[in-house]
């Protein structure tokens, strides 16, 4: 098939959306983030990719910060998140919020995962601050394990897709991850 | 609910799963990489993380790289890219391979999202390299487009879980996004 040149402005499908926090003030605010990732596997850590919000004042002042993994039923909050600025509304009453031994970084009760990460490095680029956050503790509850892992299926998370901008539910089981292109391989 | 801590070890739900590409002794090579996101929004730029692997020595070599998304039929050859070094397997006739302008970012044929990155920042961390890319060419087809812009249910992409290792594929469409929490706004 003929390849064609689109917008530079182009994007992973589809991205996760979470729910990052930090405490502005004294008190806790959140922002919708889809520009999120892994990006240290020893120790663990994680990166924010973050416009100039309200949010960031916070986690420049405490050097810390939540992500948060909200279920489907959060989607009009999450996204609610990202339409207002905690710098004329306030978000902490959105949720039931609780923290661990990090003060800097407010947990979600109603998301079914919830990280507390402090800063290791803050990368300028020109127009994001990229936070990269060690992984200090995180939280779940019982029920939404299986075998001891959290289970996506009963998370029941929702993607993002730009420049469409549509929200996303997870589908079906597709295969095991490191495991089925062992099938490729030539016998040895 | 009660929370429960879990391991720090802890990822975002789901990831999304992408090839990507370097040129590695003037040959292409791919790596399956679930650790993405877009990292700037003006000029446009993308990071990977990713530990000490046969690719990191063609991005550090050309100052570029490649970030292409897999359609599900491709998953058990991304699987696989995941599996195997290219120090020791040549990944390089695994697929239809092409370039842009820029020479040290291959491209893979069969996936309908392609972008060629200039590298603008390497991040080392403690275990990962987080290579930040300027996205300065990206390419599909005329068949992944919907109204001009990409669709992820033409382009049936699939996402990671981890530490269970699973793959996953995208499900209904869930609501617009930067939109539906409008409802949440108080009449002003």
């Amino acid at each position: 098939m003929e390849k064609i040149k689109i917008d530079n402005h182009a994007f992973v499908y589809p991205m996760p959306m979470v729910l990052a926090g930090s405490v502005v003030g004294g008190k806790p605010n959140f922002m919708a983030v889809g520009w999120v990732s892994r990006v240290n596997f020893k120790p663990p850590m994680i990166g924010i990719a973050i416009g100039p919000h309200y949010t960031n004042k916070g986690i420049d002042e405490n050097g810390a910060f939540s992500v948060n993994v909200p279920g489907l039923e959060l989607m009009e909050k999450t996204d609610y998140c990202g339409l207002v600025t905690g710098g004329k509304t306030d978000k902490a009453t959105l949720f039931n919020v609780f923290y661990g031994d990090l003060r800097g970084a407010p947990l979600i009760g109603e998301c079914p995962i919830c990280m507390a990460c402090k800063v290791y490095q803050a990368v300028s680029l020109p127009f994001n601050t990229l936070y990269i956050g060690e992984i200090v503790e995180a939280y779940t509850e019982e029920r939404f394990l299986t075998d001891g892992k959290p289970d996506i299926k009963k998370i029941n998370p929702f993607t993002l897709t730009m420049p469409d901008n549509n929200y996303w539910r997870v589908g079906d089981h597709a295969g095991r991850a490191w495991s089925i292109g062992k099938s490729l391989k030539s016998p040895s």
